[in-house]
């Protein structure tokens, strides 16, 4: 957070949902200037009595400021909020949550209307947004001058991270750790399953998890460098054949505790699908080549 | 570690293979008098020269000392190796991967044979055993005296954690923790796979991944205090219906960059199931609920 280091800054907020009116009262609480719109007039009233200046449509609030930030439900509201606004020389953020592919085209839209386009992906919920050290942030790319130019107002509400020039990247980067996320969620709820009958205090298991996974993240490291050198077996502890062994005891622990075994199966299935195409003495990192489909 | 602070203890190790034979150099190392056994003798010979007594037979490792600890292959080997064994007046300590079910029964068998007994399960590789700082530990469970009459000991090759008289809570601790760990890695892959055809380095995305989980993992705790409570709307920031309508830009990511969503499908069914039952208010703790199915 930098809000005591940037300069009073002028700017335009398009959506006022939960997240959109979270980045406006840290924008205000900042001493920045803002106009903010949105769709149902009366979600402004609470952010205008906070000092932020209602325009009455959505061309109006375009029209105000240079700097435009979106952030609406989905790509599909974006190009309807924006279809009567002139965009010419403005330069436009959208946080709104988008696909890599629509990012990219968004992008191209917004350059073909004169636009400077910059995409964001907000890893935070509200309530994180505008507090100092909760550790909220966005990925953005695309121009690299307007992102350069905006920094640091962009950065008051939550950390700004640019990850490339390419609009799809700051989108990329977003679900790469949200996906990662729903994965590791689906291990806890496996966890949490296998003592629900049990004696065990969900508490203690949660802090026996968590300490756990926090030790366990760092082989991210290791597999990064076995993409990277294109050696799966490189600092290989636990190969993939002990592993492969390994799951019965895992399988059969959630057959006994009753509790099905479908949010580890798939994970299995490709460690074996590995296994069997000779692949015993490497790390679990091949089962991300098995993932690559052919594209729709 | 607590080498420093242990009375030198006379003990028996039966399993030299690569976890046995660490465990063996741990006490060794730290002034123990260790009798070991191996059913392929060779695997003795390093030992002996660092000071530890061979057996010639399981049955006369057995009767060397109080205290046996057992490290091999699985249940069945533990079974073969110590058929022709006295055990009565022993302290049974077995290290030997097993199911919670394979570890309540072995309990039985040792009990009904005149011994004390412990079950283990190790949160650890080889070179992490005996290191002081690595964070190894195992899970112990099963008798509380044997585990209090031996505690320095057996935490001299990795930390020792008591979690409960039922000799099966050492094994369903260790397979949860390996469960949801298994979760989180295919969490990974998918990410990985992501951004594989990208011009995104992998070791920055492994960075990104790390701390983002990192910073999830606390969410552990809130789920556990609904499960305690049965209140699953407790401290909700995005519930169910939220995140059913967020995993579309997932999906739909995954298929732009052409990867198989099959790593994250499960979850995400099971999110729908439980939203479908009327729970969007909820978190997604009522997949936990989900996933019991009946025993087998
Ligand atoms: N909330 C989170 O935890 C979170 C976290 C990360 C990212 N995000 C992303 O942030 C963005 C906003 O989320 P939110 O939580 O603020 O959503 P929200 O509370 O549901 O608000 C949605 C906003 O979009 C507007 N909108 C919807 N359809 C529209 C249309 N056709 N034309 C104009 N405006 C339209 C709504 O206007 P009305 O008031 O008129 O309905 C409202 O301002 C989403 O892309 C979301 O994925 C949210
Ligand atoms: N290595 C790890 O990373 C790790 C991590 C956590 C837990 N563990 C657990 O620790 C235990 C030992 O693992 P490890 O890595 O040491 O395995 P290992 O290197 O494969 O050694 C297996 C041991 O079991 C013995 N064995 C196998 N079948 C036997 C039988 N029928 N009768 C007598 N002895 C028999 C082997 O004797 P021979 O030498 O004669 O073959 C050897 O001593 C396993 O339960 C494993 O799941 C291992």
């Amino acid at each position: 957070m930098t809000e005591n280091t940037v300069e009073p800054t002028s700017l335009t907020l398009l959506g006022l949902g939960a997240m959109g009116a979270a980045f406006a009262r840290a924008w205000l609480a900042a001493g920045h200037s803002l106009t903010v719109w949105n769709r149902t007039a009366s979600r402004a009233e609470p952010l205008a009595a906070d000092g932020a200046a209602v325009a009455a449509t959505a061309a109006g609030a375009v029209a105000a400021n240079r700097l435009v930030v979106v952030c609406l439900l989905d790509d599909d509201s974006v190009e309807e909020a924006l279809a009567g606004a002139d965009l010419t020389g403005r330069d436009l953020v959208n946080l709104t949550t988008s696909t890599p592919g629509q990012a990219r085209a968004r992008a191209e839209w917004a350059r073909g209307r004169g636009a400077r386009f910059l995409d964001g992906g907000i890893m935070a919920v509200p309530p994180m947004v505008g507090v100092p050290g909760s550790g909220a942030y966005c990925f953005y790319s695309g121009s690299r001058d307007l992102f350069d130019d905006h920094r640091g107002v962009l950065a008051v509400p939550a950390g700004a991270r640019y990850v490339g020039e390419d609009a799809g990247f700051a989108a990329l980067h977003d679900v790469a750790l949200l996906s990662a996320m729903y994965g590791m969620f689906a291990g806890i709820s496996h966890a949490f399953a296998l003592i629900r009958e049990e004696d065990i205090a969900p508490k203690d298991l949660a802090s026996l998890i968590a300490e756990w996974l926090n030790a366990m993240t760092g082989s991210v490291h290791l597999t990064a460098e076995q993409l990277q050198s294109g050696d799966y077996t490189k600092g290989v502890v636990s190969n993939l054949a002990m592993q492969v062994a390994g799951k019965t005891t895992l399988l059969r622990t959630a057959e006994e505790q009753g509790v099905s075994p479908e949010l580890l199966t798939p994970f299995f299935a490709l460690m074996e699908r590995r296994l069997a195409g000779g692949h015993g003495a490497e790390d679990t990192t091949g089962v991300i080549d098995l993932l690559a489909c052919t594209p729709a």
